[in-house]
């Protein structure tokens, strides 16, 4: 091939020819006009890059748009830039620290100086940036020798970015400028101001220089911008919508767990409701994997350090876990794994192939140092159940256990009505940090992509994101606002079998080395139950309801009559209680309402005569009247399959 | 009343007057001739005494016989003087420590000097004993002054009593002598030798002076002897057969739990077998408590250790605790009780006397440090997981609570085929130590006393025994060789609810204090499945086994309608595999039966043919041919009914 040309990949897997140094913009031209105006930059072999860069060497290319996250870092990372432009005309004086794009938008930290910039000053900057964006302002990079950059800022007063700039290596260091605002800045950017065309600036909070409690407070601007009113709008009214279902506001509400400070941050405490939702999730898994072959196993909280220190995970992790006990001349330490306790299961027998695979589940809880500002609700907390497993099989079983993992991963959410996208996370074949053989590596990546399409999965392959130990699957379920939720991990494992020394004996009588399989389809049962309480805004599918139903006499003389219902629908293995307060039937029936009951039923004179019950579902109102048995047998049937609610079903 | 007359009073209850100063003996003589020849020792106002010490004052008193564990006590405390006596015999220098009765005997530990003493001398010494008690020598209690029994012992060189002696006051020194031998000690005895019938020395062990690693080496003599051989027989085979019992032994060969060097002593690994016996005790009793209204919680495995230093557990029971760990700037540990957890949770909400009884359940895991050298399999460990609850109810409730939680404690029992003794340990009217009200302590052991008349218990009232916090309740079970273990106790307390400020808003809209029961019928699920496998020798019952039938095709051509079978009967959620292996069906027959599985269901060509099944019980053999789908339904109910296996009911 002429060296004037380069071959470009793009993610449908074709490839086209380009002269050396065609630009982003130039590729997305060659496809359409219509890519060319949405495109926001372009990702090549990995990395980000502005669409006016020039590409000299073949590799694999995708146009970035909005509905790409690459995209929208892009996007973001240009308007922290607009924001501080704003700011900069607002306030000649700021100081600016670092801005970068993040999972929702962006923030610059600002040191205002002696200026006070508070909330009510947000709305000022907001316009100022639509009115600078108006003004399509190229954004135009700009190479600079590290004495220049230093120099720039010395002038200016600006002790953060020297600070930066200091650690920076000379013939790295670039500036970008929009308009009357240039910064120091690695890129890349948008071709010009103008696609922002809505932004919300939406909290402000103090953030120490470079994190560092010692260091000046500056003042953190949170914000998110659209490339359309139309967006914003709809992102509000998610944000708007995710406030109302808040697992610490309903987790509260509903009694699912509490905190308490004598017992200690990050360690909740599950109330009983809280206690039903989690057996019943863990009931519901285990009787899926017995299904499929898994043993449960229980195994203690606490171990010698030495277990730790040989799958490598302490000292490794030191830093987010717990600190070690002293036990007789000993150190122990609170799990922060299962999977050293699994493979010392595995090993305690003498495993032959015909024993494989085996499948080690338990519900195990492990114990994580997180730094007390980062706990948050169940989400993020210091000790947490893991619905963990390992299965320990031969290279050729690999595919099909693959396959029955992700199979139960998708059974699991679509329970829930979560929608799964699947990423692979694959070794960079430039990287060497990765251990095992490479050859069984090839074997597995190969072998995933094949379940990969014979599952008929929607996936993305992600190089380079693999762990050290194999490769690896990723589950992101969508919640009912469309919210992204990284949940089950799928590892392969070539590194653990060897620092266990983990054997089997083959049918050739030979010792052969098991391929573990580390997987967790909830991940944790605490977050697991914070993503459920506000995917459901905790109305919970009948299975999961805490209390199924409640049973509301019209009057005191029918209170008999419906105990005799709600023992009934008890014999039938459901939740339900009476509700006999001497209060009007309008009240019983807002409070099983507020209280998010599945539902109410409503017996008086008729009913008792009939034998039938009046029915109310919570959030549809009036269902009609049923034959009481009729009733209580669709009841079962809808709580033992495990329906999702009407409510849920029809978003 | 003259002062020439004492009343007593007798277990019974009924009273009589006696002649001051009359004796054990001449009280059980003016009872009848066969109480006398038999009576070893009294107990009076809960001190044991020797038969022929006068009674000088009113007082309860019961003749203690064979029948009595303080007739046993008094029995074995003779043997050990009559033990050391034998040996003083054949080796007159050897010095000794101290010689106790225990739970099953007794010990002497003895410094034999430079004179070997080993198993085989053990033979010799039963002999020499059992020749020396046919000498009907009397005990002899002597008074001495500290200078005389200093004086006596130094003397003879013997360091070991002098040290004991310098520890004592003067007027409380007693010696005791039986034949040629003199010993110090406080007695009580036996009146004479004679009623030691028969002995065996059953151990050798070393032990440390004072247990103190520092100080010289004694040789730890332990032995047992009974008032008839038939006694020793029957013990010598309980020995026996516990050993094939022993759980260390079965819970390794059935693959129940493990123990692992790497993760620690103490800290056990529950296997797959073991889990699922685990997992359905557990169901087994959350059930029961759902149906009685329990509530469950899940509580995290460390706290600040502010929260044990508010319930006192900390530092009063900090040497059986593990070390607290550094966390931010506090102090964590590892749970020692659950009971500070669930007062958190009580005192979340304001509670009404309308929410009372609260009756919060967990199964929860709490740790605490034992040495390692008295850990044993999984009835002694390091971490353990208590079948816990915790009762707030008011005054008015309690006895109705009490009356609930001992019926439960019944019924589970009832389940596994255990009889029950049960224990009321009440005040001790004279001793200072009790917290909380006077009147509640009255009231409520008045109230137990009657829950225990009504519920027609079998019970025995101790005085004394009542933990500081309330009175309590011990239920000691008898396993399937007559051995007696101490499993759940239900505690009153009244001073938790102090110490964490409980209340309810009473009625009378007044704030009020609950009282709080403990309770926790396995007491811990380690200990219990321990005793378990002992109690069952590993032969589960239907409900419990870890796989409950194994299909046993006569040959391969056989092997898909055994499929087809086990596929049927878990459909039934029965536990069932097909053992298809090219094995003769005597060897598949044997391998189940050393599994100790339940049923072998054995299926050919007949079978096949007429859909009916030939089933073999483990340990009864052939039980003839059924109907496949009738024999399963037979089977299903044995396990839902959670009967008990007919082995184990012929005992």
């Amino acid at each position: 091939m002429s060296e004037e040309f380069i071959t470009l990949t793009f993610p449908d897997g074709t490839s086209r020819q380009y002269h050396k140094n065609i630009t982003g913009l130039e590729v997305a031209e060659s496809i359409s006009q219509g890519l060319a105006r949405n495109a926001l930059s372009i990702t090549i072999n990995g990395s980000i890059r502005d669409l006016s860069q020039p590409i000299n060497s073949d590799g694999k290319i995708t146009i970035n748009t909005w509905d790409s996250e690459d995209g929208q870092y892009t996007f973001w990372h240009s308007s922290a830039h607009l924001m501080a432009e704003a700011v900069h005309e607002l306030y000649p004086d700021a100081k600016f620290g670092i801005g970068p794009p993040i999972e929702n938008g962006f923030y610059y930290d600002i040191d205002f100086g002696d200026q006070s910039f508070g909330q009510d000053q947000l709305e000022q900057v907001e316009k100022k940036m639509i009115e600078l964006a108006r003004q399509k302002s190229r954004f135009q990079k700009k190479n600079v020798s590290k004495e220049e950059a230093l120099a720039h800022y010395t002038e200016r007063g600006n002790e953060y970015k020297t600070d930066l700039i200091s650690e920076l290596e000379e013939g790295t260091i670039t500036f970008y400028e929009q308009g009357n605002f240039i910064d120091l800045c690695r890129g890349p950017h948008l071709q010009d101001t103008s696609p922002i065309k809505a932004v919300k600036l939406t909290k402000l909070a103090g953030a120490y220089w470079r994190g560092d409690v010692n260091s000046k407070q500056l003042t953190r601007i949170y914000g998110i911008a659209f490339p359309k009113q139309k967006l914003l709008d709809e992102y509000l009214q998610q944000v708007e919508e995710a406030k109302k279902r808040d697992h610490k506001k309903l987790g509260k509400e509903l009694g699912i767990y509490m905190m308490d400070n004598m017992v200690g941050p990050g360690l909740p405490l599950w109330l009983p409701n809280g206690t039903l939702i989690r057996r019943t999730l863990e009931q519901f898994l285990r009787e899926e994997q017995k299904r499929r072959g898994y043993q449960e196993v229980i195994t203690p909280h606490i171990a010698n350090l030495n277990l730790y220190k040989t799958s490598g995970h302490y000292p490794y992790y030191k830093d987010s876990q717990f600190n070690p006990m002293e036990v007789d001349d000993d150190e122990y330490m609170l799990k922060p794994m299962n999977c050293p306790h699994h493979h010392r299961i595995y090993s305690n027998e003498l495993r032959s192939y015909r024993d494989l695979p085996v499948r080690l589940a338990e519900f195990g809880t492990v114990y994580r140092y997180e730094q007390s500002g980062e706990l948050n609700g169940l989400s993020r907390v210091r000790g947490f159940t893991q619905d963990d497993a390992h299965i320990y099989c031969t290279h050729d079983q690999l595919k099909d256990e693959i396959k029955n993992v992700i199979d139960l991963t998708q059974f699991v959410f679509n329970t829930f009505g979560m929608p799964v996208d699947i990423r692979l996370s694959f070794r960079d074949d430039n990287d060497e940090k990765y251990g095992g053989d490479m050859e069984y590596w090839e074997r597995a990546q190969k072998e995933i992509n094949e379940v990969a399409d014979e599952l008929g999965l929607d996936y993305k392959i992600v190089e380079g994101e693999a762990s050290f130990y194999g490769p690896k699957i990723d589950f992101i379920i969508r919640d009912a606002i469309g919210r992204k939720w990284q949940l089950g991990t799928v590892q392969v494992d070539y590194v653990m079998p060897e620092r266990f020394d983990l054997t089997y004996i083959g049918s050739d009588n030979d010792k052969h080395r098991p391929v573990i399989i580390h997987r967790a389809p909830f991940g944790s049962m605490e977050r697991f139950v914070s993503i459920l309480i506000e995917h459901f805004a905790g109305d919970f599918p009948l299975w999961l309801a805490p209390l199924q139903a409640k049973v509301l006499p019209i009057s005191d003389e029918f209170n008999s009559h419906a105990e005799k219902c709600t023992a009934q629908l008890k014999s039938y293995g459901l939740r339900v209680e009476t509700d006999t307060r001497s209060e009007k039937i309008g009240a019983k029936i807002r409070d099983a309402e507020n209280s998010k009951i599945p539902y109410m039923l409503i017996v008086g004179e008729r009913e008792r005569e009939n034998d039938t019950v009046s029915v109310r579902r919570h959030k549809l109102g009036d269902l009609g009247t049923f034959q009481f048995r009729e009733f209580s047998e669709t009841m079962k049937y809808e709580a033992v399959k495990r329906m999702l609610p009407p409510s849920s079903q029809s978003n």
